[in-house]
């Protein structure tokens, strides 16, 4: 299998730590390209002639396309380039491992679908979140019931600020917060609830942002989903860099007989069946991108499918619209 | 000073408590009657006899007020006749400590505000959650600058449905779950800012509420505060009857410097003083009646001011209104 990277500026290592971990993959890199003026790929490159390929360099990925004739694109530029890198590999028959979100606005989502029912490809946006154990475990505790019918959902999205490349000061390239950090608890509350989402309200700011230009620091979405169920989606780029962890991921599900948590990497649960709090024994993390290549085998579906993945940035586009423009959008 | 109780439908073991705790506090309990049609007082009564108190029982509000002229009147009938109550009460020149909310809708709370204006008397809603040593604590930590400028606050509020009051079926009589436990949120977030509220966006449901009539089981509230400062308030009456706690009060807030939260009636902070996460010392609890009594008594102001009881109430029954509208509305 010929895999291909454009761009460097996403989460590349949900391919590279599976190709670490496992030589018995047969998976090939061929080609290494930017997918975005100005952006280095140095870095990758260095990754990836560690781990023993010999990548050939590009400065054009349509090019590398063409001469690579790759299986599968990793799509990974800067993030208002993501959706028209995929557009060009699906063209080419490409299956696409994509950074999320898959577009950064409403033109490029349309034109990125009519690609991908085209191609007959498998597309995947990295929701790789969703494999770590603690989101396996909530997810399957959740499936046999343990909470009751869901009613009401918390998800918080919270990140260090730290050091960034300067394509996130500006919203052409950078996208917005909502849909590239919100993204993930949309994904959450969607996969959770497996419900259709009705309308968002939303709002963001991007005071106290470090001079970090258009990027938004803070951000506050609430959402309807049908049968009365609501979900609230907290965002901010405020942890503090002393902080044990990058990222405090969090989702809380209300239910009808329970409740159960993520938190600090940890899923607790409290319902009528056993009395208080109970933290549950955590599933074994799994890897977004070996279910992709799983799918790509036809061994079984992806976990994130290219609906998903399609759906979540609509939500997302329809939740910036909603900050930007101070209203109720409805879904 | 000369007390009576106003029905037995709410907190009034803010009164009490400290009733019982301190024997030195000068404090008689002359009368207490119902403050709604259909309103037992009994077990109220068992418990003030039990303390050793002897007061009049009567009928009718009014006529206590004016046979037994107290100092103090303490509200806490239904909610949706707290406001009568306590303009009875002001109207007669006696200091109003009452259930919170202040009013259940905007004319009752209008006739309230000019009232108390009137009357130049003390008034305190019981947002007595003030008062807990992690409220306090967390707030004082908050007042020194470990969290910067404030961008973002998440709070909660999760209870036990369990078995309540038939008063409870109502709107009428009840007021909505948004004022009633997310009142206490709005506080918090009033409190610990200090800034105004702009709009709110909110959502209730009464779905899967156990044949509670009208009683919303799950609510979510959207807050625009000054300087793009935005909070979440999310409601629900599905804690589990076997959790530890009646109650899950959380609040979360981010700042430029630091987030510093209550959870599971502890304080945690995180900012760029110190590494890791910070479970802080906790302050001793106080009690809301005594920093009530000592306003009267002019030995200072009550935490807790006649204008926050107020503006919370409003705040909240406007959030009320963009959830039955389902509407985002200026305030």
């Amino acid at each position: 299998m010929k895999v291909c990277f454009v761009g460097s500026s996403g989460h590349y290592h949900d391919v590279l730590t599976p190709l670490r971990l496992y030589h018995d993959l047969n998976i090939h890199v061929v080609g290494i390209a930017p997918g975005s003026t100005g952006e280095s790929i140095d870095k990758l490159r260095k990754e990836i002639e560690d781990l023993g390929y010999k990548p050939k360099i590009y400065e054009d990925y349509k090019k590398m396309f063409d001469e690579t004739n790759p299986d599968i694109a990793v799509i990974n530029c800067f993030f208002g380039d993501l959706a028209k890198a995929s557009i060009e590999a699906l063209n080419r028959k490409i299956h696409v491992f994509t950074e999320k979100p898959a577009a950064t606005n409403f033109e490029d989502l349309d034109l990125l679908k009519e690609a991908y029912l085209k191609s007959q490809c498998s597309f995947t946006a990295m929701f790789g979140i969703r494999y770590k154990p603690w989101f396996l475990t909530a997810y399957n505790y959740l499936k046999k019931g343990v909470v009751g019918e869901i009613r009401l959902l918390n998800a918080q999205k919270s990140y260090k600020l730290g050091q960034r490349e300067p394509f996130y000061k500006q919203r052409k390239t950078y996208g917005g917060t909502i849909p590239w950090v919100g993204s993930h608890g949309v994904d959450w509350i969607r996969w959770f609830t497996g419900l259709n989402f009705i309308s968002v309200y939303a709002a963001h700011s991007k005071k106290y942002n470090n001079n970090y230009g258009d990027l938004e620091t803070s951000a506050l979405c609430h959402f309807e989903l049908e049968n009365e169920i609501f979900a609230s989606l907290s965002i901010d780029y405020y942890r503090p860099n002393n902080a044990p962890t990058h990222d405090d991921d969090r989702l809380r599900v209300v239910g009808t007989k329970g409740i159960i948590e993520i938190m600090h990497n940890k899923v607790y649960l409290i319902n009528n069946e056993v009395p208080g709090i109970r933290e549950l024994p955590l599933e074994q993390e799994k890897s977004i991108f070996l279910d992709f290549l799983s799918e790509i085998e036809k061994k079984g579906k992806c976990m994130v499918t290219a609906e998903d993945s399609f759906e979540v940035t609509r939500i997302c586009l329809k939740a910036l619209q909603s900050a930007d423009k101070e209203k109720i959008i409805f879904l």
